[in-house]
């Protein structure tokens, strides 16, 4: 067991009608007139728009919108976000959305108690030391930025794709009411449930440990547990519990729980890779996993030859390496998800300057072994 | 999946040598002068007392001592510390010890901030409005004092033992470091981890829900890792990995994650029971409970027997509802433990005068179904 340092303080509100208790929320974490942010209005589609209304009203609770969050959040947008949180002396940030709603949501908590420009943070030229409480509403599983400190936002001047992490980010109250997922489609529930389990599987791919069996075995449960639960939601979308438990998993998933005792951070290579997929194409983040996950496999086959086997008995039920990879394969197809880069309409020739661009991105986030040559082996087992 | 509220707002660092961060710990949650309670001075022996202070000086950190706590921490204890909490005008309490060092520290914490008798907190006259920021330094696993907010405190003039539990109570920092635990002797040693895995077999036998796998997995996992470790700690009092994984599973097993979505509080009716037992005798609770476990599984077993066939076939790796039984039996018989009333010293002739106790407790508990005749029933079932 490797040391660690194990703190989330995020409040978990999980079950049906939670939005009801929202302004009351609200209210407990010190919010009397907040930022509402959210996308692009699906929110109002479904009715939940309607609901956190009626509860923050209900609560006595003055808001103000901030909506058009894009699915990948951009800094230009956040910009606007900070600006209006200042200029109407805003005491809490209200996400209702999905991971991109409530990265966002934390970039401008930030910045609206910073004198810097917010994407100071992302650069490292400035340290976070405040941020306004953050409340979120879930309404698609994948990225656990509900229960975790860290945030994605793309500066489109720059084209970079930055993240940070900081203890005054996690959420204080997170409501999780599993049948506002109900409305999300087949497709987008695979790609969360992918994101979801990749958040697993890297970790547990790549921990210095193999002998913790707490977050060995909380990870296999988590793995498991999305394999069996996400085409039972595919097939049935108000399928309560299999909402409610890829819900739970995503969030448990980059909680900081899963890695306690096996890595010191979580070591999320295969990430790194595909955001240089989606940096070039039109590809949801899951979507891109789902490429680079079982090619990863196929490279590291000898070395993580434990691992693997592992994996494909206690997750998938299957003994051998290659029988497990073939296994996770099967299982991608099987919600609808690409496994090759010619299924997304990747060419060939683009894996060079996409093992390019990868090996930037994985430069920056540590993982110095990932050379352009290593990149593009993974991506030509792909093909 | 049940609907739960999550919350668990404890840090903890978790590794060799976490004591040198003491200091500065105590520090970062508003510490300038502290109250120091632990035991009967075996911490003085270890060198741990030594390195508590010194890591306290450093950070010029003051300090007072209140020392004497009893393994089942008492009400006149609990007052003095409150009374030397106020009059010396401490900002935090710092428990250094095992579960009943925790639990009266709690006590103080909270008596410290209260016009009332901290009794009242326990009759439940008052409650809680605020309590002094509590740190802790484990010494023995077991109680998982060290990561929730819950306390049991024994009033020796009434001679009841009653616990509560408040928000306000959760440690903020918790330093788990294994090799401290490296001198517990090998019957504590099985007594607390008989005790931790109890929170974790209550919640598994007596939810409601059998179609929740992340709670499941989770559960099994730390079942799974205690069967392991305990004898290896017992084996070799030195071994890390053993030490390390029987610390961290006692701290998960009560922190409050084990039961979310199956049950809205964990149901412990064997405990209700065991302190009826150690009431009459001096016994340990671990060891109390190894015998009510098993005898509670033989009434039980057909109404649990779903539950005790998963528990047969994940936790021991065998078939069927008694082949689960005589595994648990027979690892709490190799880790030492007793299993019938008798190798406790219990005579059978006073299984009525028990099972009254057991009744008034398990009553107050909230369990009503656990009348004088069923516990009288498990008690036969250990004779």
């Amino acid at each position: 067991m490797q040391p660690f340092v194990f703190w989330n303080p995020t409040e978990v509100v999980f079950g049906k009608n939670g939005v009801k208790k929202l302004g009351k929320l609200v209210k407990k974490y010190g919010g009397s007139k907040v930022l509402l942010v959210y996308g692009k209005g699906s929110i109002k589609k479904t009715g939940l728009y309607q609901q956190v209304l009626d509860s923050l009203k209900e609560a006595g609770i003055e808001w103000v919108e901030h909506s058009g969050v894009k699915p990948n959040p951009v800094l230009s947008h956040t910009r606007e976000g900070v600006e209006k949180a200042k200029r109407e002396k805003v005491d809490l940030v209200l996400a209702v959305g999905g991971g991109s709603v409530i990265d966002e949501s934390k970039a401008i908590a930030a910045g609206a108690l910073a004198d810097c420009d917010v994407w100071e943070f992302f650069e490292f030229t400035q340290t976070i030391k405040a941020a306004l409480p953050i409340v979120t509403v879930l309404t698609i599983c994948g990225t656990g930025s509900e229960m975790n400190a860290g945030l994605v936002i793309t500066n489109e001047e720059k084209k970079a794709k930055y993240g940070f992490r900081s203890p005054y980010l996690f959420p204080k109250v997170s409501v999780l009411d599993p049948t506002i997922t109900f409305s999300v489609p087949k497709d987008q529930t695979a790609y969360g449930a992918v994101d979801a389990f990749s958040h697993v599987f890297e970790v547990y791919m790549n921990r210095e440990d193999l002998n913790s069996p707490i977050p060995e075995g909380i990870m296999e449960t988590l793995m498991r547990t999305i394999v069996e639960r996400t085409p039972q939601a595919q097939e049935n979308p108000e399928d309560y519990t299999a909402r409610a438990d890829l819900m739970w998993a995503s969030s448990l998933a980059l909680s900081g729980l899963t890695w306690c005792g096996v890595s010191a951070a979580p070591m999320l290579p295969c990430h790194a890779i595909e955001h240089a997929l989606s940096a070039f194409y039109d590809i949801a983040h899951g979507a891109g996993l789902a490429i680079v996950m079982p090619a990863w496999m196929r490279l590291m086959k000898d070395e993580k030859a434990e691992e693997i086997k592992r994996f494909a008995s206690r997750v998938f039920g299957v003994e051998g390496v290659d029988e497990g990879i073939e296994a996770f394969e099967r299982w991608l197809k099987r919600v609808e998800c690409p496994v090759r880069l010619s299924e997304a309409s990747i060419p060939e020739s683009d894996i060079p300057a996409l093992a390019e661009n990868g090996n930037r991105l994985a430069f920056h986030w540590g993982y110095k072994e990932y050379t352009k040559e290593l990149i593009e082996k993974i991506l030509r087992l792909a093909v």
